[in-house]
C-alpha cells in the first residue's frame, strides 16, 4: 500500500488504521482529498484490508471543515474521482460509503461542515464523551451543507433534530450526538478505542462475501439519492459565489478562522457572536 | 402586522413570540384556524419575522385537541387556505411546515391529536421536563389522526413506536416524548424559555437565504407525502361520522370532555377507562 | 380456537397469550412455522382477537435462530402461506405485520437471526432490562438477513446503528435495544408484565376499526418494500448454499449450537472467537 502525504497508515490483522494527520489544522485541501482517493482506490483493490478506521492526529481537531482558501482547488481534484457530472465532495463521500472495506471513524476533537459530513459518509462512527464535538456551521456562513448532511441527518436524526443541528449551526458534544442519532455511541476516552478496536477486528474476522453483501443491501435501503445530494452542492456552490457568505466567512479570518483560535476551537460559539 | 383574535404576538429582533390564546381551553376551532391562516399569510410576506414561537397562554393546554363541536366551520374556514381538492387540517399544517419562517413550539402542557399534529407541523419542538403532555387520542375515540400524526411518527420515531403512541391513544410526558424523537429537547422550566430564546434569536440572525434554503432542502428529504396525508384525513372525516366514534365521545363529554375537568387533564387515562 | 403444538395460547378480554414452546431451545422448525400460519389464520378469521401477545415458555431463549438442520423443512411449510413467488420467512413475517390483530412482542430471553426479525414484524416490542439478548449473527456465520432485519433496522435505528447491528454480530441488551430503537422500551423484569398487559388490554378495547384502519396506514408508511426482503432473502439462500458458511455453522456446532450450552447462551462472544 502506498504511503500518503496526509494520511498515516497502519495495517493490523485486516484492520487498516487511517490517521488524518494534515497540519496545521487537518482542514480539507487538494492534497486531503487526493489522499483519501488515492486510499479508497487502494483498498478497493487490497482485500487484505477489512475494515478502514479513520482517526485524526490532532487531538483538537478531527476535520474542522474545508480550507476556505482552497475550495477551488480541491473541486478540481475531488473531479478526478467521480463521474464527468458530479464533481463534488459529495460525491467522493459517496464512493467512501459504497467502499468495499468497512469503514469506521473515531471522533475525538471537532468534526465542523465537511468534516461532519465525512463522518456521515462512514459506516459507524465513535464519538469521545470528553471530547468529541460535531456540528454543521454551513448555515452560520451564509451557506447550506453540501456533501451530504441534509440527506444523512433526515435519515440519522429526523426532520426536527436535522433543522436544530443545520439552521441552529452550533456544536454539539459527544452525548448530545449519541442522544439524537449522529454516532452510534458515546464512550469516554479510555474506554473508545479499546471498544472501537474489538468491533473493528471482530467485522474484519467474518466471511468477506457475508460482510460485503450486507454492507451493500443496508446501503441500498440506508443512502440518499446522489441526485439529492447534487442539488445540495450545487445549492453550496451558488451561496459560496454569493457576497453574504463571503463576508460572514471574511470576519471569522479576522478572528482567527482556520487557525488554532478560540474562534476554530468554539465555532458554534463564535457564529452566535458575529 | 396585524392582531389575531386567539394569538397574541410580539416580535423581538426577528423573533416572533406567537402565544396562543383562545379560552377557555384553547381548543381548535375556526377563530384559531382563521387567525393561523392569517398568520402564515402575514409572516409569509414579512421578510421581518424570520422565527416564529408557538406557546400557550394556557399553563395547563397547548391544544387539547379540536373542538368536536366545530368540526364542520374550522374545516369550512381551513378550505379558504388549501387548494380546491384539500380541505383539511392536513393541508393547513402543510402550509405551516413550509413556512418562510423557521417555527418552533414550545409545549409546557397539553397537546394532544390535532394539537400534537400542530407540533410535528413546526420545524423544531421543546418540551416542559415537569409539565408537557403530549399524545394521539383519536384511535382511543373511535378516530384516527388525520392531520399528519400517522406520516410524522412513522418518520420522527419508527413503526414500533408509532404503533404504541397511535393505538395505545395515551399520554407520554416530556421525557418520553424526548426518548422516543417526538421532541428535539426537554427541558426543565427554568431553562426551556432561555434555551429556546436563544436558538430562536442564533438562527433569526442568520443570513436569509441560507435559512430558506436549508429549511426547503430539509423538508423535501423530511415531509411526507401531501396524498398520504390526505388519505389519513380521509379516514378520520369517515370514522368523525360513524356513530361508534360519537358514542364515546358522547361518553366523554359527559365526564367533562371540553371542560377543565380530570377527564380533559389526564384523557390517556379517562380513554382507558371508557 | 385450534390447539397448536407449539404455541400455548390463552385468551383474555380480548388479549391472545400467545406463549412460544418448542423444546428444547425454541428453534424456529417446520412445526413452528406451521403453527405461526395456523395462528395467523385462525386470530384472521376470529375478530375476538384483538391483540395477540408473543411471549416464551424458555426463560432463556424466545427464538435463539433458526434450526439450521431443517431449513428444507421449514421452508416447505413456510411455502403454503405465502403465493408462488415468495416461500421464505420474510413473506410469513410481512403476513405477521399486516395481520388484522395488532401484535406485541415481549423479550425476557434470547432472539437471535430469524428470532429478532419475528420481533420486528411484531407491531410493538418490549424487553426485559435483565434478561433481553438481541442480536443478528448472520454475517458471522457467512450468511446475510434474510427475513426484514436488514430492512427494518435501517428504518427503526438508522443506517450507522444497521450497519454496527448487522456487520458486528454482536449480542444487545434491553437498555442497548432500547437506546438505538429496536424495542419499544426495557423494562425491570417486575414491570414488564403489567405494562405490556395494560397496553394490551387498552388497545384491545379500543373500537375496532380504527385500531385496523390506523395499523394499516402505519403499515403502509413503515413496512419495507417485499421485493426488498426478498432480495435479502435470495441472498441469505445463495450464501447458505456456500462452504464457507457452513463450514463455520458446522465448526459452532461442535461447540454446542443448537444445545443449552455457553455457545448458544453467549452466541456473539462465541462467533468473535471463531
Amino acid at each position: 500500500m502506498r504511503k500518503y502525504e496526509t494520511i498515516r497508515t497502519e495495517l493490523n490483522g485486516g484492520v487498516l488504521w487511517a490517521t488524518i494527520d494534515n497540519p496545521p489544522l487537518n482542514l480539507i485541501d487538494e492534497r486531503f482529498v487526493g489522499d483519501l482517493i488515492a486510499l479508497l482506490d487502494d483498498t478497493q483493490a487490497d482485500g487484505d484490508v477489512r475494515v478502514v478506521v479513520f482517526r485524526s492526529a490532532d487531538p483538537d481537531f478531527f476535520i474542522p471543515h474545508v480550507d476556505v482558501r482552497r475550495i477551488a482547488e480541491y473541486t478540481t481534484v475531488a473531479a478526478t474521482s467521480g463521474g464527468p457530472d458530479d464533481i463534488s465532495l459529495g460525491a467522493l463521500y459517496r464512493r467512501l460509503s459504497e467502499a468495499r472495506p468497512v469503514t469506521v471513524a473515531v471522533l475525538e476533537g471537532r468534526a465542523r461542515g465537511a468534516g461532519a459530513e465525512l463522518l456521515y459518509a462512514c459506516d459507524m462512527r465513535f464519538a469521545s464523551l470528553e471530547r468529541a464535538v460535531i456540528g454543521q456551521l454551513e448555515v452560520g456562513t451564509g451557506l447550506v451543507p453540501g456533501a451530504g448532511a441534509i440527506q444523512q441527518l433526515v435519515r440519522l436524526a429526523g426532520r426536527g433534530q436535522a433543522m436544530q443541528v443545520i439552521l441552529g449551526s452550533d456544536d454539539l458534544d459527544g452525548r448530545e450526538a449519541e442522544r439524537i442519532g449522529l454516532v452510534n455511541k458515546a464512550l469516554p476516552d479510555e474506554e473508545l478505542i479499546p471498544y472501537v478496536g474489538r468491533l473493528a477486528a471482530r467485522v474484519a474476522g467474518f466471511p468477506e462475501a457475508a460482510v460485503r453483501l450486507a454492507k451493500r443491501r443496508i446501503n441500498a435501503a440506508a443512502l440518499p439519492l446522489k441526485e439529492d445530494v447534487q442539488v445540495d452542492s450545487s445549492l453550496f456552490q451558488i451561496l459560496a459565489r454569493d457576497p453574504s457568505s463571503g463576508a460572514r466567512i471574511g470576519a471569522l479570518m479576522q478572528r482567527g478562522l482556520q487557525e488554532r483560535s478560540r474562534t476554530e476551537l468554539d465555532l458554534g460559539a463564535a457564529l452566535g457572536e458575529l
